[in-house]
């Protein structure tokens, strides 16, 4: 499975999208994938290194470039900008590499191809295998490869940048380059070490500059051999060994001992047999099934089994985007994809959750409730990293307000959902021992407050929130949110029940103080938890929605606001224009508790209302509309939400993969139109797939097992 | 006079102070002087190109550095970080150029010499000559002479940056690269034009990358041969010419007919004929001479005589300290010194205060008061670009309330004041009828307002103030200011009876409706002016200065806040420990008003509580000193003052010149020793100088001619 770019000048838009698509990271380590050959903002990520920042509280920190190689020919650089060169790259999802291949034909020709991986198995290794076959000349080639420092990270609107680490020390002897860096808070220390090893003969010397040190390898060349060298870097931080300088000289040394072959083999290995265990095909539907595995590629990418906790950004380790914050999109989005391929990802997102337990006790208590009220946005940092306001010109004079983070709180019932969602496919005990429990204890505790009674009504309403759908804030009663906690207490109640049976579960009830009265409680809530309708039997997305204005557009053809007029985009919160689903949204999570006929007609009412303007919506449509039978609407919007980033729909892939769609696209999939659930302790099957989806085949794991899915 | 850097290594520190110190500037651009042999964080200033900026309004662009020349010897490039080279570096004051000489020593031995000039004559040009000598070997050399788009400003608390322009076009054909750009609020365009000239047979290319574009220049070299490039660099700006990129075509295109030798030629001469004219001796004292020179070298550079008007900027067109803002620094330190060297600058920069009275009328009406209150920083903008806080964490969360917006009103009277000091020494009458007399009775007006009667005195106040002693804010009745108010009303007075008699002058006091009854007031006011003197006799700097907690130092070795006990440094607003020359300023500025007796003991009294740490400072007790008889003394504060940025007694000349002290070191030396003064319109001449200088002379301009002042 290859996707392929062709090239023949160097256009930066179309430079940085690629930058995204080719990102190549295994879960500890993101490099972006903007050509090699040329200079050009692009920097590495590792997960959970972030530093301070205004505003953001927490930015991902855009770390040194590992990976360009220039070519000099006779003492003048390649010139890549204007043209004369065929450039064809390919991210080979199979072996888990980028293959670059430039052919120079400008003065002298040349043939450069290079492989590139971010090893999958030895976690802290880069590696850029480099050939270059001179078109029979003769002559002086040299390669310069550099570590370079320019690296940082964007404040906006557009124009500030701010550098987050200090180069404490660099120092180049015997051809390995080491540079231990430090973020600027000083909660991080990392060390990159580099070393290139060619078995030509060639002149080597280091070359250091203010901001890069590199190696430069000259080799007289003639006729058409080829001159191989591979560049080696090793990353390692101090959140993942508090010797990491020495691991960094080690990782380095055994890497360049094994020899780019082997590392190479191993690192493909781990790919095929992940493809292979997957097993995957969308017989009928070749580009179905690409955008799938395309997806599932930077989906997996994003995992690293061996750390102690996983974060999945909103835009991965692939961008800088929303600053590499985690939302909802993680636990909601893309921990069912994760359940159900490679379910230890999946226990380690929960596993960072649960870390972040001591900040939701946090914020509740600060905030007057009990339990856990979870942060909108989290970092690497036990408190809620939420912008409060964004400046929107040059001079940060006008704000914009942010009240996500004070309003949108189903953030705390998503995460509980999740909860209880990877219990049901894996039956972990020990997880639900260790972490779950508890997580779904405090967060009922948390709704349990947060709920107040009003006596007209005799129902229990939740004021002032903000749904999904962000156009509308400071909502009372959103469909979704109070939908969602009365699922979060009654999982409460659930796993309450199933304590009661088990000793090691007991202790948590216990250490927590959960006590059959407050259960009670929670029971009585939920049953009495006011959930929106209007008169004609739709459900309300919020109190008062149904007395907006109206205004319908052709939800399939727009995306984004841009469809609006600017008339109706000027009052968008006086309208019943929505953002992205929201009543269907909770169709999505729990369609078992609403009558079809009741399904049908509130997707049939809320699709016309909705902009997509977040990349969170078309999955979730794509997803109810295939259980409501749908299927050629289900197909359409489906095929949007698979492609967001392939085809850069929302046009900002740039910042990072889309993993809410990434994973949102494998849902619609999945639960969507295989219609997959787990049903008295079984994995079941509901299939409404298109007609010319001539057979579906897919290997998921349930409660420990690998099992073959199949649609005939 | 030269001034001469040697090393055999690069340190960036140091590197980033001899940016500063080799500055080339004409009025119109500044070039910082960093290496031009390695890619290093260094731009181009033009005077009056600022961009909106967050906290601080307004900033002035760094704009892309054009004197870049980077070496590849056979297909390596040099690499200068790491020794085996020696390198000397000389700023020739004389003929205004900076010479490098390279003597690389590591592999294949070769010597690079270059000249560089920003034109004084030319004020759109930059050129580079540059020659290199193989030693003895044969070999590819490259040159490669970009433009690089990577030069941003910063903002603190350091690690962040803005970059303040966007690139609109870049055109690299016939061998002419051409860029032009914009800043990013839309204010101002540049062109760029940049062609490299050469008589030596060589393979040419132009080399393009994302934030650099460039020609790349190829010798087959052999023994020792020298291979010499000039690079031609043009730059022209909309605040120039609304054609300008036509103009940077033409002014790049004429520059290179004319050829360096003879572009080279006419530089020189501009710079030998201003110092024939000035013809400075310091004879038995070469350091200080030097320095002198140093000084007025900065300065000279710092004036168009072509532009419309002037703006000196803190920290010259040398750095973005201040973010080149213009301060009093510019009415008070430095145009004494173009008054009597360049009178013609001097005019312009009053006529930049001219074109301040529309925002310093707006800032006294919006205050309630009338006539004209000038900002405490100003920029291109009619409105104060002073700070309002500054943060002082990477977070943005600490943050320090800036006063001097608010409260250091004295720049009011320091303009007037500087008005009338151009006019002593010039009698330019038509620049007070077009320009002088406005600014003189709008700003008597204000201080009319400004001042409250103190009915239980019988005085009037000024309450609520900063003086130039930042240590202290909100007091009433700073010495400095009632002082400055004072003479401002008076100098209103003085201009308007001297207007009666003259039909055009009458003319604007019709125009402003300056009445006779309203002088009077004037006159009564000041009159009435609180002067504070404490019991003992002593100038009070302001109200209940003289019941704080007292403390002295030895502030002749002192410089800063470093030589106080924390305990002190901790609580500086409490006790008598002040920042700079604050009384002692008042008797620099108008000495003639204060019987000698008390100058001295005033003196006396505030030296040892002088922390120096504004380098606003020294300058002024040094010319105080002097008119007092205290030679030895004055001598000492004097070889500090005049050395500030040549040995970088501050730390920070990195940030650009001190311009106030290079014009505050030349007021000692020509007001404080030599005693200049005009009495009775005439030039007179007062010498106080230290023994050992046997013989000084120097020509000024005095009303229209040059005079040779020598003191044996």
């Amino acid at each position: 499975m290859e996707i392929t770019y062709h090239n023949t000048r160097i256009d930066y838009d179309e430079e940085r999208k690629l930058g995204t698509i080719l990102t190549l990271a295994n879960g500890k380590i993101g490099v972006r994938g903007e050509l090699e050959l040329i200079p050009i903002d692009s920097c590495t990520l590792i997960s959970g290194v972030y530093s301070d920042v205004p505003i953001f509280h927490r930015d991902i920190v855009c770390l040194p470039r590992t990976v360009g190689v220039y070519i000099i020919v006779d003492g003048t650089p390649l010139n890549l900008v204007d043209g004369g060169f065929e450039l064809k790259r390919t991210l080979d999802i199979r072996t888990g590499v980028v293959k670059t291949k430039l052919t120079w034909s400008k003065g002298k020709s040349l043939i450069y191809e290079s492989t590139r991986l971010v090893h999958k198995v030895r976690k802290n290794i880069i590696a850029v295998n480099s050939r270059i076959r001179p078109q029979g000349f003769q002559g002086e080639i040299t390669l310069i490869l550099p570590l370079e420092f320019a690296s940082s990270n964007p404040l906006p609107p557009g124009n500030i940048s701010i550098k987050h680490y200090r180069i404490c020390k660099v120092k180049g002897c015997d051809d390995t380059i080491v540079t231990d860096i430090e973020t600027l808070d000083d909660k991080y220390g990392i060390t990159i070490a580099l070393k290139s090893v060619t078995n030509t003969q060639c002149k080597r010397q280091i070359i250091r500059f203010p901001h890069s040190i590199g190696e430069a390898l000259s080799f007289k060349v003639m006729g058409d051999n080829v001159y191989e060298v591979t560049k080696f870097i090793s990353i390692v931080s101090s959140r993942d060994d508090p010797y990491y300088h020495e691991k960094a000289l080690r990782e380095l040394q055994s890497a360049i001992q094994l020899g780019w072959d082997n590392l190479y083999r191993e690192h493909a290995e781990w790919w095929r047999n992940t493809w292979n265990k997957l097993n995957l095909h969308v017989d009928g539907d070749e580009g179905v099934e690409r955008a799938l595995c395309f997806n599932a590629f930077h989906l997996l990418q994003l995992g690293d089994e061996d750390s102690e906790y996983c974060m999945i950004p909103a835009r991965g380790l692939h961008g800088v985007g929303y600053r590499g914050h985690i939302f909802w999109d993680a636990d909601i989005y893309t921990l069912p994809f994760y359940t159900l391929v490679n379910p230890v990802i999946a226990r380690k997102m929960l596993t960072y959750r649960y870390r972040l337990l001591k900040a939701a006790r946090k914020m509740a208590k600060e905030r007057g409730y009990r339990g856990a009220m979870y942060p909108w946005e989290a970092a690497d940092v036990d408190y809620d990293v939420t912008p409060d306001k964004v400046p929107l010109d040059i001079k940060w004079e006008k704000w914009i307000k942010i009240w996500t983070g004070e309003e949108e709180q189903h953030i705390t019932a998503d995460i509980a959902y999740a909860v209880d969602f990877y219990y049901q496919y894996t039956l972990d005990d020990e997880f639900m021992e260790k972490y779950g429990l508890e997580i779904i204890f405090e967060t009922a505790r948390f709704w349990a407050c947060r709920v107040e009674y009003d006596k007209d009504r005799g129902k229990y309403v939740i004021r002032r929130v903000t749904g999904p759908d962000e156009y509308h804030v400071h909502v009372d009663n959103n469909f979704y949110t109070n939908i969602m906690a009365r699922w979060n207490l009654l999982l409460g109640v659930k796993y309450y029940n199933l304590a009661l049976e088990r000793n090691e579960w007991k202790k948590i009830v216990s250490k927590l103080g959960v006590s059959k009265r407050e259960v009670e409680t929670w029971c009585t809530i939920a049953s009495k938890i006011y959930i929106p309708c209007s008169s004609d039997g739709l459900y309300e997305q919020f109190e008062g929605y149904s007395n907006l204005e109206d205004y319908t557009i052709n939800s399939l053809e727009c995306l984004g606001q841009e469809c609006l007029p600017e008339i109706v985009r000027n009052r968008l919160e006086k309208t019943k224009i929505i953002k992205q689903a929201d009543v269907v949204m909770a169709f999505h999570l729990l369609g078992d508790l609403f009558r079809k006929e009741d399904m049908l007609r509130n997707f049939n009412y809320y699709l016309p209302r909705t902009t997509h303007e977040s990349s969170l919506s078309l999955s979730i449509y794509a997803s109810v509309a295939a259980r409501l039978g749908l299927t050629s609407l289900a197909y359409k919007l489906f095929r949007k939400a698979v492609n967001i980033d392939l085809q850069d729909i929302y046009g900002n892939t740039r910042d990072g993969i889309h993993v809410a769609s990434a994973g949102g696209a494998w849902c619609s999939f999945l639960f969507g139109f295989l219609g997959l659930k787990v049903h008295n302790d079984n994995l079941t099957l509901d299939p409404k797939i298109p007609k010319h989806w001539r057979k579906v085949s897919i290997n998921v794991v349930f409660r420990g097992e690998l099992k073959n899915i199949k649609v005939e």
